[in-house]
Parts: structure tokens; sequence; C-alpha cells
């Protein structure tokens, strides 16, 4: 029987304890597992962010441009995500939506796999990313074909020689199962394929290490665990034995070799930079920015055994307080990506009851409740003190009468 | 001969007076001719992200996304950028960069118009949108080409039976040229084709009435004369006839027809909103929002009014302080867009010099000097003065050993 204590006690031995304090804490006594969806917010970021607003674009206006800062943010932050996901210098850059960079990156992908028109994903991924694949698709017509594992198969048996990528994500968003990505991507290799990864779930969670499984390209976005802020720009990652063979399907200004000499012929950045496409979203930069500020003072390995003694302890806890509760996401920790999942047909109600009594997740369709953890925030008496609500409001039964709104 | 007291009997007429002050004062005696690049900042902005910050993101996190306001800001802003550039309720979505939404819509004309391979655009336009295009050429193949109109011709007889859409900047990014959108559209549909404008140096400062022109699809960013901030999110505008013909080559889960249904198959949005990709940028779009709120209390006209009155005073100011300076803009307002430009040798460092006098403006290679008048803060005094600099400037002669840094 685990106790409130050891809870304590865990708190007390935590190396990360700290950070919690770097982060803006909102009125009462709310417990905020929904890092999957939105992450907590730097208390750095409004001050950081007026200071560009009244300096850099009332005061200095154009003249910003010219320091290069705003310019640079895209590698710059993007070098600072590389150490979370096993990723080097010059392989991570910050730009526009998750969607649009998946967009960039299958592109590449039926271009340097030309000949082989199928993208293969599984039929679980999220919709996005299926989307995305469907429109490229759709736009290329016999060129492209997208093909989807079945959500209990083995993508590795679904690789085939007409194979151009395997695009998976490496957690799944309703259950948190986590794949294989070494195993994967070795497996695409093998078969003469490339291998995308979506690490939303993952980034700033769990390891990841795209160098050390060959990941050719990965996407992902930062306003989750990273903490970057809602609708933050998204990451993507290149291999760098790729960077210079991908010609960039969104080509615009950003990404040219030289964008101030306003040459009439796109040439593209020698690096990752050519990934780039339009003006860089300066204000939303700056408030990421805030975030990996303190990401790069923690070490990975520090915040994955954080989020993982804050799992364990979540699994225990359900089984132990709340033992009619169905656990969705799988057991073992190495198994699982950011969020502890359980299914349950009370859905948005649930868990807009849950906000009521102060306990902040999520719901996706057609029976995830979702308890995203934040491991810079989060102390171990949170979990307690949410499981204990959650078996509050279950036994008290009156959460099915609530209205959740559009319940995203 | 115009004299001082002149522009201070304008500034006592002008309408628009009051809104200046709704715009952040930076310290100093500065004056901003760079409205071009980026716009003033509402004093409304500050406190607006700092509510949504705290609130919003800190209090509510995930929760926000239940009201529906941050989902609903690309359409909603888009319904009050749409009276100043004459286009309909439901017709332009803010979202995504400049280049991007570009993108989408070369891309859906190529559809619209399949077995017409050309975009055709001209020498001169501003390089992304070129790059794009370029970019879009290069990942179909032989599916489409690029063909450029010469500087001095007449796009209009570049108009063949292959030519799927003319693509053009409404002003050009470094003489300030405004071109015939109506005559030119007309053109393009009277030879099969679709038009697409780029309205970035034209929105929010000279009359544009994309509807009466017939066009089919624009684009434009908001950072400059909408004064949307730096990196703010673009426009688009697809014409109600082609909303529903358009399948979205970027088909993101925000322009699914149900996004929360999280279903495994893509289903466009019924409307505009089928062009949206990924998640909205909630703090750019509030951002943004503010600017809006000041551009829907004003008449489009007496923005278009103080616009030709400065610019016209710029001009005759040029003519009769700077005699020796080279007029780049055509002369007659009605041919002209946002800024005037100069041309001169002295290029950025001469610009950089101005700042050091306090007057901002910008260089494009290789050798224009871009005066950008943003109606809703400039005076007609500040004309008067930032001429007397400019030919302080010139007489003193010592700019020429001045460093502009990256000047752009």
């Amino acid at each position: 029987m685990i106790t409130y204590q050891q809870c304590e006690a865990l708190d007390r031995a935590d190396p990360l304890a700290a950070l919690r304090d770097l982060f803006h804490q909102p009125e009462g006594d709310r417990i905020y597992l929904d890092a999957n969806s939105v992450g907590a917010m730097p208390k750095a970021a409004p001050e950081r962010l007026l200071q560009v607003m009244r300096q850099g674009w009332s005061h200095d206006r154009r003249r910003s441009w010219s320091t290069g800062e705003w310019l640079s943010a895209p590698t710059r932050h993007g070098d600072r995500i590389a150490p979370l996901i096993g990723a080097a210098a010059g392989e991570v850059l910050v730009c526009d939506s998750t969607s649009v960079n998946l967009f960039k990156l299958l592109a590449a992908a039926l271009k340097l796999r030309h000949g082989r028109p199928v993208i293969l994903s599984e039929a679980g991924n999220f919709p996005t990313d299926l989307y995305v694949a469907q429109g490229l698709r759709d736009f290329l017509g016999h060129d492209c074909e997208l093909h989807l594992v079945p959500e209990d198969d083995d993508p590795a048996d679904h690789l085939k020689e007409d194979t151009a990528i395997l695009s998976m994500s490496l957690v799944d968003y309703r259950t948190s199962r986590r794949h294989d990505m070494a195993r994967l991507t070795a497996a695409a290799h093998q078969a003469g394929a490339l291998a995308l990864w979506d690490l939303s779930h993952a980034a700033g969670v769990i390891p990841v290490d795209l160098n050390a499984a060959g990941a050719d390209f990965a996407v992902g976005c930062t306003y989750k665990y990273l903490c970057g802020g809602p609708g933050a720009p998204a990451f993507l990652y290149v291999a760098q034995r790729h960077q210079r063979a991908v010609q960039p399907v969104l080509s615009g200004w950003m990404g040219h070799a030289a964008q101030f000499d306003f040459a009439t012929e796109y040439t593209p950045a020698p690096d990752i930079r050519r990934q780039l496409c339009g003006t860089p979203p300066v204000l939303a930069n700056a408030v990421l920015e805030t975030a990996l500020d303190i990401w790069s003072t923690v070490a990975p390995q520090a915040v994955y055994d954080k989020h993982a003694s804050l799992s364990r302890l979540m699994v225990d806890l359900l089984g132990q307080r709340c033992p009619d509760v169905n656990l969705a996401s799988p057991h073992g920790h190495a198994r699982r990506g950011g969020h502890i999942s359980i299914s349950h047909a009370g859905g948005a109600a649930l868990v807009e009851a849950l906000a009521q009594h102060g306990v902040i997740c999520s719901h996706r369709a057609p029976d995830s409740i979702r308890f995203g953890l934040g491991p810079l925030t989060l102390r171990h008496v949170d979990i307690w003190d949410a499981v204990g609500r959650l078996k509050d409001v279950l036994a008290d039964g009156t959460w099915s009468d609530i209205d959740p709104g559009l319940g995203v």
C-alpha cells in the first residue's frame, strides 16, 4: 500500500523539485494533468514577451530584423530541443505547425525514394498525420499511395519494396502506447524505406534517440510537455545525411541561401534552414525561448526518471484506490509515452466533472481519458491528490449530468 | 511652396487623428516610416496578451480550446480583414505564413485548371512568391511550369491557353508600383486562367476590391500596415465560388469538417476553413486581434484618403526640399501602393544614418530606399520632419561610413 507520506518522501528526494517554481502557479488547488495538451507557462514568459513587444517591436521596429536574433530563433531553438530527442546541433528547426512540417518531410521522402509511391502509416496514427498524407496523395494522384497498418499488426510486416517512408507517431495519442523506434526504423531501412517519427507525445518526457535509431525525419509540437505555449511553433528534424539531398517543397524566402539578396532564383540554404518557409513568428518564438531556457538547465535523463516515477505512481495508485478503473495504457513504463490513459464511458462529461474538482485532464473519443504528466511541474503528492479526487468523483456519480462544451 | 503650418492644418483636419493614441508611443522623436516592414504596436496588445497568457494558457490550460474562441480566430479575424480588401465575410482566413498560403492556392489553381501547367508571374515579384512557385514546379516536374513576365512587359500579353494562374503582387515591394487588378484579372479570366493577388504591400493602405475585380485567390501578411506584430500570421482569400471546389493540398486536422471526431479519413470543412492546416497560433492571434479591434472602427475609405494625403505630401516635399533625390515610385497616387521609394546609391548605410537621426525606413537591393506610410499613426508634420532630416543627412554626407549590420 502506497501512502501519502511516501509521496511526500519522493518529492523531498526529487532533484527537479525546484523547477516547479520557474512556472506560473495559478490560484487554487488545481492539478494540471493536461501537459499532453497544453504545458505549463514559464514565469519568465510574460516579462520576456513584454520586453520583445516594447523594445523589439514598438521601438526598434524593422531594425530588429537586422540584429539577426529574430532570424536565428528557428535554429537556436532547434539546437536546444535537439538533446531532448537524441539529435545533433543543426538537425532540428523550430517553424510552422506539426502538420505543415509533416507535409514537407513526407514530400521529401517521396523525392528521395522516387519510384516508391507508398507512405506507410497506421490506422491509429494521430488524425492530422493521416490527413496530411491523404492531402499529398490526392494532390499527386498515382505517384503516391497511403497504406495503413491495422491497429494490432506489426508495421514491419507491411513494409514492401514500394514503400517510400514509414510515418509513425512514437506514442499513441489515446492509449500512450510507445513504439520501438529503433526496431521499426531498422526494419524500414532494411526494406529500403525511410522512417519519420512524430514525437508530439514523447518529446520532453520519455527518452528519444533519433540518431541512435538512425531515424531519417521527425516532427513534433512544442506546446505540450515542452511548455512553449498554446499554438507554439512546431519542430522538425532532418538527419544530417539527408539535409542537402532534399530540395524543399515549401521553398519560401526564409529557406533561401541568401534571403536578403532578393534574387529571382531560389537557391536553398546549404543546411537544415532550407526547410524554413515564411517569416518566423517572433512573439511565439520569444515565449518558447523562456521554456527552452529552463530545459537547457536540466539533464534529459533526470526528466525521464522523474516522469517514469510519476507515471508508475499514477498506475499503482489507480490500482490501489480506483480498482474498478480500466487502464488503457500498456503496463510497464518502457512501453508508454507521456500520458496515462484509462478507458471509461464517462468521456468528456467525466473529464469536466474532474475539472470542477480541480483536476484538469482530457478526453479523446471514444473512451480515452488522458492524464498528461509534465515532469517539470508535477509533484508526487499531486498524483496522490488527483487519484483521490477521481475516486471521489466516480463514487459520487453525478458527473453524467455535466455539459462538457466542445470537450476538446 | 508647402509650409510646416500647412502640414499642421492637415493634421487638425484629419478625421483619423485620434487613432494615433491607440498605438504605443516609443520614447524620443522617432518617426517610423517602416510600416511596409513592421507596423506600429496597438497599446492594448501587451495587456491583452498577458490576459490570454495568465487566464487562457496558465489557468484554463487545455480547457481554453473548449470555449471555441481560440479555434474561431482564423475566421473571426479573416472576417474583419475582409472589408479592407473588398472580400465578403467567409472569404478570408488568418493562418500560417504568406508563403505557405501561396503554396496552398497555387496548388489549388493547378488542380482547378488541370491540364494547364503554367504559373505566370513576373520577374519583379517578391522573391518568396517566385520561390514558392519554383518549389511547386520542381516538386511536380512536367506538370508545372513557371513563366516570368519581363519587368516592362504587360502580363496580359503573356497569358496563354496553357496558363493556369496569373500570380501577381498588387504592389511592387521596391518601387511601390501598383498593378491594375481589375484589368489583369479580367485578362486572366479571358484566357481561361485564374488570378491570385499578393496584397502584402496594399492591405490597409490603398483601396483593394477583390470581389469587384472578380479575383480568385489572394494572400497577404498582417505584420505591415495591418499592425499585427512581427511574424504575425498571414491571411488568404478564396472567392466563395471556388471554396468547395478546392481540395486542400495542406490538409491538416484544423481544416477537417469535424476535427474533434478524430476520424481516420479526411473530410474537408464545407467552407474556407478547409484551408486551415495545423493548430492556430493562439498568442499571435490575440495580438493581431487588438489591431483588428482598431481597424473595425474605421471606414476603409477614410484610411485610403489619409494615406493618399500623406503620400502626396511626401512626394511634393521630396521635390521641394530634396530636389536631387530620384523618386523611384510612379507619379500619381493611383499608380502607387503603401510606400514611397527613392532610388539612391546610399542604400543600407544611408538608411542606417537616417535611423540615427530618428527616421526609420528600409532598404532593398540594389538601390531602393522605402518609406512606408502607416495611415493609422502618421501625421503630416511627421512627413515634414522626416523629409527635413533626409535633407540634413544627405547634406552632411558622412552617412557612407556607417555599418548597417544586416540592413534588412
